[in-house]
């Protein structure tokens, strides 16, 4: 993740009052306070926990029943197996330095950073150290000098069962749990291509100094979803659906020439000037932007940054971030957009020695030059001894061509599997050309990812929907994933009109709506309090209710009030959420 | 955890045919069998994740939505106070015995109960390592001699930050995260009480030595509420609604007269004799039986376990565990009522120094006879030291006539709190006893628990659906809990058939049904398809369809078939998924 930067200072307040706010009325709160706060954790309390599953449930309705792919659930934690196949073990790390006199450690880049203005972006550790001891940075807490940086990992690291030398890692991503199981999910896809398969779910980020609030945790929840395409037949067949959508790109040329803000193109456009260059995320990134829209973020306050070469996660070829305006933190990235390419199966193919490639049919027989390699046992048994079974394996899933171009050009060609390399001679092999008919190729599907964090997406929701009328907190949540959605109000707490609304009440929850019944308090004080929570309707009883049946509807944004008759009262609501301006009509 | 016994032999190829649906049909499978599998995980395939999903969705409808209450989203990770505040760092644990020869560990009480058929319920560490040698156990793999049994605790443990001293573990259960929230909570309950917060998510237990499957795992997901009431004011307000019920219970009394079947008992007589203690303890019981029913399983295949004192938890006063009938397994705990009484704020209060004690007003001031405590801080400060403070602390959180009685008694007053115990003597306090009038008091609530286990719970509503028909499996799954439910099938894949089975399937889909399309074989095929993957309707287009725009529609568990208009279809499926019998009336 990058640093955040660049925040609007005058705006910075707000979201001091939104933590307020977040705390008094049970959106989320530091964890732990009770012990002294643990940062990085965040609780969400009863109106964040259902805010956050109302998102979470619409990105898999758009995301994933939408679009007709898969949803799986595995495990959060994992051998290290796995995640030493997916090169977490040795590439997901910081730079880290302690001070030699207090013990404290810190973020060696962000010292960096903040003590010199200067960006520590694809710095070697070495060339830290000489960067820190030129600038004079000292540890922040006592001024003490800095030891030399060191790397850490920030894979969360436990053993699972009795044996300590079972090393297991909290996932940083959803994402292998597809990625090794991608054999049964491509069975399940009934062996087509291209498909997509989705995994929404906590993840650990062992982040060494995170600062507080929702933004950046060491628990956070990850919606991502890996979709698998074949490289020769890269086609979006849906891209004529978007393909005059326009995108705000601030793209890696803009970058390099040192601008700042994006410009808009449509769809076609950066994929025929190769802004984007895989045709499936650029597909999903304009369903990303819509999804924002619906969450109250204007096209005005997001847009895409693509991460340069030093910056992106080292299984990329291409990545755009998603960031959104947030007061505080200036543009943040909410979600990522990368094509990762065959790199998770080929390492998952060569640790595990399992051939994941599949199966696709040429809609004609193909007359192709083709090379068949043969593995020499004897020979390499007598170099490799016990690994050369393993080795074999390897060399039976290697594309026959790649070892015969090495050979012809290098002489040896270096087989890399298990962390291990192999010294490949030609004698080892007999490699044949001839040419052949084929009926259709094996390959490594080719992988785009849309992955969005969760935390960091009801934060901003909130952001989004915060506004001040009349000195008051008037929370404009977007009507489908408002924790509350119908406040149920008697106008006093006497003469029949508590029964009366209780009877309102029980019949709006029979009808499936998230009700809340408040007879605490002022009427005035009532509407208050759930214009605070986000509550977009409130239903009050009166007298008039006793007489003629009607109820007042009060609508949240506008506060316009309207009567409708309690019969009429679910019909009325339905329309409501589902997106119709009903009290424009009624009024 | 009770160890699983009795299973019913000649039922147990049914589980082996439903592991193998579930693998074959992607409801779950054993974890990263890439890497050779590591057990004690599962994942759920694609129909798996929904089925979950839809239970977990099923029971905050039923336990939080119906009921009131509220739901809070916490941490996995804790930092270690939390957990041995809790008890959990000390209790947490099992028995495990290496091999002097293999090095494998074991769980000690099972091999006693495998290889001698004896009990190790209640033994210490001692008398289980006598018993081991006695009846000469030995390790199960090589046959070797085992070691003295050690305590091995089950927290999956972690560091969290850069520190390696700062200890943090995994969640055993979700009620912690409500716990150190008590305050923050009773304050959104507008310091009211009863009260109850409910929290759903992933749960750690490194279990030693887990089966294979889904019953014992090391990464679960749990659903539990805590319902916090006051002690003096036990009452559940609900108990008329349920009164007459009738649960059926293996309480103590007959596990100690060796029985083995429950009996059948109103829950007004089990409260009458005592068998459950707790009104609201016999409240959520009857709410458990009911879910079970409508996941599928009926009053005959569950009843309600007592736990003896050897065996509860370390928190609880009196537990029930609800145990279902499984083939392989015999009788299992898919969920457990456990009364907490006030044992966990309690222990958070003494831990933390922090008043976790609510007020609770009396309905008219009371005159009673009160001791106050005044702490001498100069006594407090020669004996304790730097640690005086906190004593002063705990102190005056202490209710003043405990300390009045031991002093009385004993001479002396053992304070404990922080790990730490402190002894208080008579020239450390003064005591005074003094009429007041009162117009509430500070208590500690106390806690009724279920808590449910959501992967034992899905395992066994498969298992509930199970059945074979004519050789071929049909999935009875309850309609509201099933992952697809409408399949929508062109009859053939041609003459405008597949064309018009679109539109009827995005007609369904944009109606918010989960819907899917299959065109793939023939007819019956499919059919059979979707009755192994408990689809409870199939919708079949057919070139009557393009004629009079009626179309097939096909009850899973009946196979019966009706002709419905297209344009009637939403409504006659809404019907059928809100449980009314459509076809009996159409047919």
């Amino acid at each position: 993740m990058e640093r955040l930067r660049g925040a609007d200072l005058s705006q910075s307040d707000k979201c001091q009052k939104i933590m307020e706010l977040a705390k008094r009325r049970g959106f989320f709160w530091p964890s732990y306070e009770l012990y002294g706060g643990e940062s990085g954790f965040i609780d969400y309390g009863p109106l964040g926990a259902i805010l956050k599953r109302k998102i979470e449930e619409k990105w898999i309705n758009q995301f994933v029943v939408k679009e007709g792919l898969m949803l799986i659930d595995t495990p959060v934690i994992g051998p290290s197996a796995v995640f030493e196949a997916s090169g977490h073990t040795a590439h997901f790390t910081d730079p880290i330095a302690s001070c030699s006199r207090c013990g404290r450690k810190w973020r060696a880049d962000h010292l960096l950073e903040d003590q010199a203005g200067i960006s520590a972006e694809g710095l070697a550790l070495v060339e830290l150290d000489a960067a820190l001891k030129e600038h004079e940075v000292h540890c922040p807490e006592c001024g003490g000098n800095l030891e030399a940086p060191q790397v850490f990992n920030e894979l969360f690291k436990t053993t699972i069962g009795p044996y300590s030398e079972h090393v297991g890692y909290g996932r940083p991503e959803t994402a292998q749990g597809i990625f090794v199981n991608f054999k049964r999910l491509h069975e399940l896809a009934r062996n087509r291509l291209p498909f997509g398969v989705a995994q929404v779910g906590k993840c650990m980020r062992n982040e060494i100094s995170p600062r507080q609030g929702p933004i950046r945790l060491r628990e956070l929840t990850i919606m991502e979803l890996e979709f698998f395409f074949d490289p020769e037949n890269p086609h979006c067949s849906k891209l004529k659906e978007v393909e005059e959508e326009k995108l705000r790109l601030l793209h890696e040329e803009l970058i390099r020439e040192g601008k700042n803000e994006p410009v808009e193109l449509s769809v076609r456009e950066a994929l025929e000037r190769n802004h984007i260059k895989a045709e499936w995320n650029a597909y999903f990134m304009v369903k990303a932007k819509r999804f924002l829209n619906e969450l109250g973020i204007s096209d005005g306050d997001q847009f895409f940054k693509e991460k340069l070469v030093g910056e992106r996660a080292h299984y990329s070829a291409q990545t755009y971030d998603q960031v959104v305006r947030l007061s505080r933190w200036g543009f943040v990235e909410v979600s990522g957009h990368a094509w990762r390419t065959d790199y998770d199966l080929k390492m998952h193919m060569a640790s595990s020695g399992v051939d994941l490639r599949a199966y696709v049919q040429f809609e004609k027989p193909r007359r192709v030059k083709k090379f068949t390699l043969k593995a020499h046992h004897k020979q390499l048994a007598q170099v490799f001894g016990k690994d050369s079974g393993r080795v074999t394996r390897l060399l039976e899933l290697t594309p026959p061509e790649e070892v015969a171009e090495a050979l012809k050009a290098d002489g040896r060609y270096l087989l890399r599997g298990n962390g291990q390399t192999y010294t490949i001679l030609p004698e080892h092999v007999t490699l044949k050309e001839e040419e052949v008919e084929e009926k259709g190729r094996r390959i490594l599907p080719s992988v785009v990812e849309p992955s969005f964090g969760l935390d960091r997406l009801t934060y901003a929701t909130l952001e989004y929907a915060y506004s001040e009328k009349n000195d008051r907190v008037v929370l404009k949540l977007p009507r489908d994933v408002a924790p509350i959605q119908v406040a149920v109000l008697p106008l006093v707490s006497k003469n029949g009109l508590p029964e009366k609304a209780e009877q309102i009440h029980s019949l709006l929850k029979g009808e499936g709506f998230a009700v809340e019944y408040d007879d605490a308090g002022s009427i005035g004080r009532r509407y208050a309090r759930m214009d605070e929570a986000g509550t977009p309707i409130a239903v009050t009883i009166d007298y008039q209710t006793l007489e003629d049946g009607t109820v007042t509807v009060r609508d949240r944004n506008s506060w316009k009030q309207v009567r409708v008759s309690a019969t009429k009262l679910p019909a009325f609501l339905r329309e409501f959420f589902q997106g119709r301006d009903v009290f424009a009509v009624s009024s």
